[in-house]
């Protein structure tokens, strides 16, 4: 009997297609990557063509020169400049698109990617990310901020050099509200914030874990949207990513590497997205907002069911997806 | 400067990326479709096969035989027996899957699609949704019913013969209840249905249609997710696709081909998904709720940023994505 289960997160009914699923390493990329070089004469991220982005915002270098860089989109969804302008005409409400639309260069290297860089250049990564979010925060035309990464073109990008985004809003995004509402709503019931107590439940359960570290715990989600869907939350409280101290920065980069490490050897490198949420900007960290990280590897595609319900069929079981990538083991001589 | 439009049925803000907006023609499909053949040996849907489906529950047919049959899925995401049983377990919410997932058969050959089949066939395929819908509605089990269709393998299918689907399920969507009140909220405040208030706007300004007929409208939203996201209105208000008459299923019949068709012709036969949403069967039809037709063509793919917040980037500025089909001409040739 297939099983319907509600995210108490998001409220989501998920249908867990027991009928239908398949194995785990069923779910692994079968078509072969390209094989692409550690430098590309035509690509705008590699070292030495730094000259071919838009001025950078900010770079993070070491003795050997830049690490990682942080430029303008060279053709941003918000514009940087300009005020915040609302429209309400008839029933049409608009406004100017004003925002950040930020590329991450994650690495100096055409051919690489998270799940085989060294910890330092993950940590590296998200230390840009931390630093890019601070300044942009103090803009007071910006009211959400979410970092995120497309990896193949399955993901939606094109550019192969390791690169993630950052996109700036003038608007809560309606989904984002949504659930801070029902956060509000389970504080109110319980005392407690809600992404605290799924915490809480997992690491008592232990089914669905992927990965533990000091700081952060990875695991599928008990209604995962679709195969191998990963949350990775902060065990200590707080409600916004630019709160990560630097421990915490290096602990997530091991977890980080870890868990895309298990999914590029437990799933032959698939493409997946993730995105990094927090609060929106305006409301004070809160006892009941939490930030994490969700991944989503692309090894399903949501169709006219999805389309025509904003409901999910997963065809694969939580808590042996969970047990699958737990189990994976990486290899030794990667780096 | 890019753009931000707030749909006013959903609440989701868009970005109309005007800096990165792509020509409509730049979106057609430029990989060739494989030629498949009118019958195919091991097709469990083509006319002759009828033994390789499990047993039908319904088949329209004429002097020459079926033309629509309706089937389970073979692996259905719901079951069809059993009763509804809720557990909540510590924070987990769940309940057995049961409801209907059934195929429709769509035509008894196997390389045909809705923009080129006859009228006639469509209207057959309309009526066989009806006649399912009304059917299923009687199981006090069902909360919602939802009739969507996969078209090419990017949008999910991996049966060349055409067919929809229909999933029924024992619970709200918590995306659908969230629309409910929005569409509740807005009646209280203007005393009129968001629906008819939206097919109002879209008569008066023309700008964003693409076809209408006696008594149905098609469009493109102002706040459109991604290119060439079309919804198709009944004019007159009903909350329910149930209750469609005969007339109406024939005109619908005109209007479902014809804009497939110019998809079809206008984009090199797109992948696409499509929807029908209704009110849940337990709600009365209401003076609020509107049902319609969503149609999505499969020509950008949401990425990190979409999961990240819920809110789309389109590419595409609506009123020219609309212009771009309206002018498209279906062949004389066609059927």
């Amino acid at each position: 009997m297939p099983e319907l289960r509600q995210n108490i997160i998001t409220r989501d009914w998920v249908i867990i297609a027991t009928e239908r699923s398949k194995r785990p390493d069923q779910f692994a990329r079968s078509r072969p990557h390209p094989i692409v070089p550690a430098y590309q004469d035509h690509c705008p991220f590699c070292l030495g063509n730094e000259d071919r982005t838009p001025d950078e915002f900010y770079r993070l270098s070491d003795l050997t020169g830049w690490r990682v860089r942080a430029v303008p989109n060279k053709f941003p969804a918000l514009a940087a400049t300009g005020e915040r302008i609302r429209k309400v005409e008839g029933i049409h409400r608009s406004m100017t698109a004003v925002g950040f639309h930020e590329v991450i260069i994650e690495h100096p290297r055409h051919d690489i990617t998270t799940a085989l860089m060294d910890v330092v250049d993950v940590e590296n990564i998200l230390k840009v990310y931390r630093q890019r979010y601070i300044k942009i925060m103090q803009d007071p035309r910006i009211e959400a901020i979410v970092i995120f990464k497309n990896h193949g073109e399955g993901a939606g990008t094109s550019l192969e050099h390791p690169h993630s985004q950052l996109a700036a809003t003038p608007v809560v995004p309606f989904q984002v509200r949504a659930r801070i509402e029902e956060a509000i709503r389970y504080f109110d019931d319980t005392g407690e914030c809600v992404f605290c107590s799924t915490l809480k439940d997992e690491l008592s359960s232990r089914d669905r874990l992927i990965y533990e570290s000091e700081y952060f715990v990875a695991f599928i989600p008990f209604a995962a949207l679709s195969p191998f869907h990963i949350w990775i939350f902060p065990r200590h409280h707080a409600s916004s990513f630019h709160e990560i101290t630097d421990l915490e920065i290096f602990d997530l980069a091991v977890m980080l590497k870890t868990v895309l490490a298990k999914l590029y050897f437990g799933l032959n490198n698939p493409d997946f997205n993730y995105s990094i949420r927090s609060i929106p900007l305006h409301d004070r960290p809160t006892d009941y907002f939490h930030w994490y990280i969700a991944i989503v590897p692309r090894v399903s595609i949501p169709a006219g069911f999805e389309l025509g319900s904003g409901m999910y069929i997963n065809s694969a079981i939580p808590e042996e997806s969970a047990k699958y990538l737990r189990e994976i083991q990486i290899p030794l001589d990667s780096p």
